[in-house]
């Protein structure tokens, strides 16, 4: 264990948050609950999807074989045997230079192999003339082409979208196992932090970053749990993380910005568990510490707005992910063209917020204690540690926000 | 008013969305809360941020030019007349050949012009070598430099993220004027559908529609308010949508997916205000109805899962983001490469499912019957309605999912 500053690649400190992520028991929830939950287990189909081959279209059930060549100069002439009632079958089995009439999501009778659609044909006595061939399986959706019966039609660890609550009605999944969600404690440390509705004084800010790091763990499927400004008093700090700690599945920290507030972050966590981070190789965000209290991980971010959201999209967020379950960390990148030369030092991880549009890329060098360049861009560039830096004009990835 | 399928463009059905959604009331939500939802005013800056000049290191005060040509075979050496507390200023003002401990946060003390980090300097006695130059403005963020009293900060519209939720923070805004989440009444219909818990009988499937919107209602920043699955019987029908129009700010029915469900759709909207869209020129998706039940818009849905999806993204999310104020509605696109001949109807908007992986988009030819393809792709590629397709290998927008 040690209390100094010694930096560490940003994949090693993901590695130790990935490492101390515990993911938590499973629960169910009921369906219409659960989007952006994480699945618990894989989920399998309970029926064969659809259970009867049907018709996408409104038309009629035909042989296919009957309509080879049909035109409108030489319509098929089929004998029309009836009509399919929606969700209902018929008895009627399709014989050759026959047909029924069946609406979208109709039954296909037995012996028909395609539908026509009703745009195609001309009624024409007891008969149907049908103006164009239908290819065998045409506009229809056979027995369990969809899902089948005892098939996974969702894996474990995947967080819930809209279509996928769709997949899970559709095999009779109205109890979601899920992951619990984690409770994150959130504590704000330093002297020159005041709360929102107070006007600072001189020396003074508002506390920014614990609304920043409530809104992401939210983002990230976690529960926020506040426990205020604490003043750089240690053993008031000492107190506060021990309490946040009994009561939640992580704590995250957001420095006092100062180096003896850091040291106090790292020096409680120490005295509660152990430090295996303490300085990372990433600009901005170097001064993060990542331990354990007590039994729970804990974070110290720094206290810079944009150096806080930058650990914690680069870091924070695989423990968070580790917690939920959640299999698909990586955000989706978006391929642009550099706007200018961005140089960076050999050895660290540089984190650029552009601002994205029409495909290029521009990054805005704000400080890292800025807010207003955080809220004007719309995405962060990445240098790896092994780069000395993009050229204009050279293709980059950049995580879009 | 026309109850018959008369094909309109996709842009001309978002038109008619976007003109039937009346943004709601505002309301105010506390700061802690307000994520994801949207700004219902401008929002200005109660104070100059910073308000006063501070360091963004470690280190030392300096007058700049005093630092002119330092080295570390010539370190300037700079006389240390104390330190500054976090959260309190100095009385002292800065001399040439003086210098002045601060932290991270710290107020630049009169005088001074730049900051040199801690790691550039010595201790030497009651002095401070310094053996790297600072250039003027070095490591110091200026008086206002980040937002200034008065300035508005974020913009109306403006649907709020883990950042912006920082900005609020810092301009004192505890309470934040956001507009009213819409209540969006939710129908199905259809004979053959059955609710998840029950095992479909032979021409039954589940309601797999309804739980597909609640969730993209709440994507959307609206509340779903489920009205259950209504047979395909005409009073009982016009009675829940009567209700839901009653009830809520919108409704959407996921229509039975034959033809006289959809006419059964638009006979009732129009009995009850009026129809203005029944067919769009998209697939999938066309037999989608646009109207006004009573005094609120009114959208059916087809009954097909990705039909429905398609819809939902391409049209009804207008009028959902024309409800909630949300002023900037495009979702990102990511550029990718075609991996194969995508053929299209000119005339009519094609929406595929891909697969999106390492740059290369791959259309899966799903019907659109099947719930497989949708939880299998993650985006969706767009064809004009004026194009033919595209070829293999050319370069397309995807909208990820």
């Amino acid at each position: 264990m040690s209390l100094f500053l010694s930096v560490v690649p940003v994949s090693r400190a993901v590695e130790v948050a990935k490492s101390l992520a515990v993911p938590l028991h499973a629960e169910t929830v009921p369906l219409d609950e659960a989007r952006e939950r994480v699945l618990a287990a894989d989920i399998i189909s309970d029926i064969d999807i659809p259970g009867f081959t049907r018709s996408v279209m409104d038309g009629y059930a035909v042989l296919a074989a009957d309509t080879a060549g049909a035109g409108d100069a030489a319509p098929a002439v089929l004998s029309l045997r009836g009509r399919v009632m929606m969700g209902s079958a018929t008895e009627h089995e399709i014989l050759p230079g026959e047909c029924i009439y069946l609406p979208t999501g109709g039954i296909l009778p037995a012996g028909a192999d395609a539908v026509v659609m009703a745009e195609n044909t001309e009624p024409f006595g007891d008969s149907i003339l049908v103006k164009k061939p239908a290819a065998d399986g045409e506009n229809i959706i056979r027995y369990n082409e969809d899902f089948k019966k005892g098939e996974t039609v969702l894996n474990k660890g995947r967080r819930l979208s809209a279509q996928d609550l769709g997949v899970l009605a559709a095999v009779g999944c109205d109890q979601v196992p899920v992951t619990k969600r984690p409770r994150i404690g959130i504590i704000s440390t330093g002297n020159e932090l005041v709360p929102v509705t107070q006007v600072p004084a001189a020396g003074q800010v508002r506390d920014v970053n614990s609304f920043v790091i409530a809104a992401f763990v939210r983002d990230h499927g976690c529960i926020p749990v506040r426990y205020g400004i604490v003043r750089d008093d240690r053993e008031t700090f000492a107190a506060t993380v021990q309490k946040a700690a009994g009561e939640c599945d992580a704590v995250l920290i957001s420095g006092g910005s100062s180096k003896d507030d850091r040291d106090m972050t790292a020096a409680v966590i120490a005295g509660m568990g152990e430090v295996f981070v303490h300085g990372v190789a990433i600009a901005p965000g170097k001064p993060t510490v990542i331990g354990r209290a007590g039994t729970v991980p804990a974070i110290g971010l720094p206290g810079h707005p944009a150096a806080t959201f930058v650990v914690l999209l680069a870091i924070a967020r695989h423990l968070l992910d580790g917690m939920t379950g959640n299999a698909a960390p990586d955000p989706v990148t978006i391929p642009a063209t550099l706007a200018i030369n961005v140089p960076s030092t050999k050895g660290r991880e540089d984190f650029l917020r552009v601002t994205l549009k029409d495909g290029v890329a521009t990054p805005l060098f704000g400080k890292s204690g800025l807010l207003n360049t955080l809220a004007r861009s719309n995405g962060i560039l990445r240098v790896p540690a092994e780069s000395e830096g993009f050229e204009k004009g050279s293709r980059v990835e950049i995580i879009p926000w």
